[in-house]
């Protein structure tokens, strides 16, 4: 059924979409809204007035109320909303309550517990591998049995728009090191995954309790400093070269809105151990724009990466680690097999320092994807602009 | 002034220490109180009775309010209840709210927002590099110039007491990795610090403004499965090998009762950059003992540390990193110089299987420091029991 929504219907945002995020008017407080089209649905006041059993968790500053709700309130709130946006009778309810984007102010959706990030690409590691270590195997030895990844900062994850203080810190320098602003400022265009669902310690979350735990995905760019990072990382991985922040997009794009985009990923050789799920295994189907400066300078896939989003959540809790309502993984950048398919301006200048950012410069990421109604959707932009360094 | 509680004076626990924790009693809620000799006392009715501003921080189930409110109220508290235990004509108003420890239950003290895990003991990073390398330098070529730190799960780190699930996951195998769980079961002894006061994205905390952002000091046991560690973390650093499980002491204490504990650090050669604060550099005098199944096994002397807390703190933010109430970050693994005083089972065994832990096996770090009376004082001990892998 059509929405009535006006100028909703045949957009990116349309009623298969349905996003949610945090907004605020002028001199309210933040509360949890849903997109349609150019506007966004205030649920809290409809909620309430419907008597809907969790109309309490929309009066919330983040999502995290309703993603702890798990997988069949997220069901159930999602198709309550549709019916609140297609059916006519409704609209006399609803409509007073739908808000202007340009009248709102976005915020960071999610109150992140743990931020974790992968490097689930293998084409991307494979091109890392190249620039640093061109004399040797770019994949190291454990990269096609694990998906390799780390804890980053989730204090510093910022809401699409923050602007980006350019770092500074140590690089390696010739006898010693230098301290000054990061000369190689980079992106990572990713795609993040949100938990609703926490886990209990010591016990392993299986690969196929997936969609019993998360609730949606982000578009996330990881801003990394290639030199500072360069100097630091080893032996304790990536710290001062990617905590200064990472963003991620407004709105949050529940799993039911992706339920076409399932895709068969890359078969994996050699076959990983039992617990990583191994056979065909499944990715998403979406495409990434990476817009610098308004010009699209890298369209990376999706469907290539190597490690599934079931086998990340399965292998970050094998160990007995939990997860809490509000972690966050990142899928680590997305790289396709082209050179106009590549997710950092490290591979798509293939190294060379006029490839990184210069302050002023305002990095977009765009993500589409296949919606369940034969179109396609939008998930929520990653917007940063580069400001000088302080201090 | 001595206290009138009886049986505190003269103990480990006496007035110049008083750390703060949360405790709870049958059939309540959890709340804030101060450990004095083997009492709590319960200052939220306290507070209100005796209608402090700041009563409210009290009736928190973690003491991120209270640390939330910085240094001078920190200050302030501390004399109130300084004067509350000393002073006879306050008897009869606290009396009534002094808790035998054994009547309640202790909880996870502060919620934690980031814990990063520095490497900053000098003997820790010689010891491990000559057993994993030993043919080459021990230690790699930042070592000297930054703290090397990286962050850990906040979501894994639990109270004292709480028991360890032996982790499974991958461990190095030919031709291919094998699954199972970690027969490598290492800790890590350790001092962390937590934040109370938070600082702006973008902008570095100098390294002089140490007792502005930090309140206190916990134990700290970095549980390492040392085989899975070591197969997964390069490139990105440890992840699954220590984000099992990370135990602080239920207590925390405020900078103020270390004011006796600072001594200077070992001379730093090459001198770090400026923004490290070179020269001088202090640490705390605070004596560590590794206790397993009863018997000290070792006597790691904090004093013998490379990095100071305060140089980790600078380097953490330097890159524009914003502090949050509730930050952790660890000293890592402290190490002395003497075969007796290394902080990890890897290097009291150097690198024999023998060394590591067994299921039932319980691990106890204690704390001790001078205090500011010419006594000493205690941290809280860090406990924990291996409990076997599950599944």
């Amino acid at each position: 059924m059509p929405t009535w929504v006006p100028g909703a219907a045949g957009t990116l945002f349309d009623v298969d979409n349905l996003p949610y995020g945090v907004f605020s008017l002028p001199g309210e407080g933040p509360r949890v809204g849903v997109r349609i089209g150019d506007h966004v649905l205030d649920l809290a006041p409809v909620a309430a007035a419907e008597m809907l059993d969790v109309h309490h968790v929309f009066q919330e500053g983040s999502l995290n109320a309703l993603m702890a709700e798990g997988h069949r309130v997220r069901s159930s709130v999602r198709t309550w909303i549709t019916g609140l946006l297609t059916e006519e009778p409704e609209r006399d309810l609803v409509e007073p309550h739908l808000v202007p984007l340009a009248d709102v102010t976005l915020h960071l959706p999610v109150e992140v517990a743990d931020y974790v990030d992968f490097y689930a690409s293998e084409h991307h590691a494979s091109n890392v591998g190249r620039i640093f270590r061109p004399d040797a195997e770019p994949l190291l030895a454990n990269w096609k049995h694990l998906p390799v990844g780390y804890h980053g900062r989730a204090g510093t994850v910022v809401a699409s728009g923050t602007p980006v203080v350019r770092p500074s810190g140590q690089r390696r320098g010739d006898p010693a090191p230098t301290y000054g602003p990061s000369t190689r400022l980079d992106i990572e265009a990713e795609l993040g995954f949100v938990v609703g669902v926490g886990s209990e310690l010591g016990t392993a979350v299986p690969h196929d309790a997936f969609a019993d735990h998360v609730f949606g995905v982000v578009g996330l760019n990881d801003w990394s400093a290639r030199d500072i990072q360069a100097w630091e990382y080893v032996p304790l991985g990536p710290f001062l070269g990617k905590s200064f922040a990472t963003s991620v997009s407004h709105w949050v794009t529940p799993l039911e809105a992706l339920d076409a985009a399932w895709v068969d990923l890359p078969a994996q050789d050699p076959e990983p151990l039992p617990y990583l799920g191994p056979g065909q295994v499944q990715g998403l189907d979406i495409d990434v724009e990476v817009v610098v400066n308004g010009e699209v300078v890298s369209r990376p896939p999706y469907r290539t990466m190597y490690w599934s989003p079931a086998q990340m959540l399965a292998h970050m809790t094998v160990n007995g680690a939990s997860l809490r309502t509000g972690d966050l993984f990142g899928s680590g950048t997305v790289s396709g097999p082209a050179e106009d398919q590549r997710g950092s301006l490290l591979e798509v200048g293939w190294g060379e320092e006029s490839a990184f950012l210069d302050d002023g410069d305002e990095v977009t990421l765009r993500y589409t994807a296949p919606g369940t109604a034969g179109g396609r959707i939008a998930l929520g932009d990653v917007v940063g602009r580069v400001e000088p360094a302080r201090g």
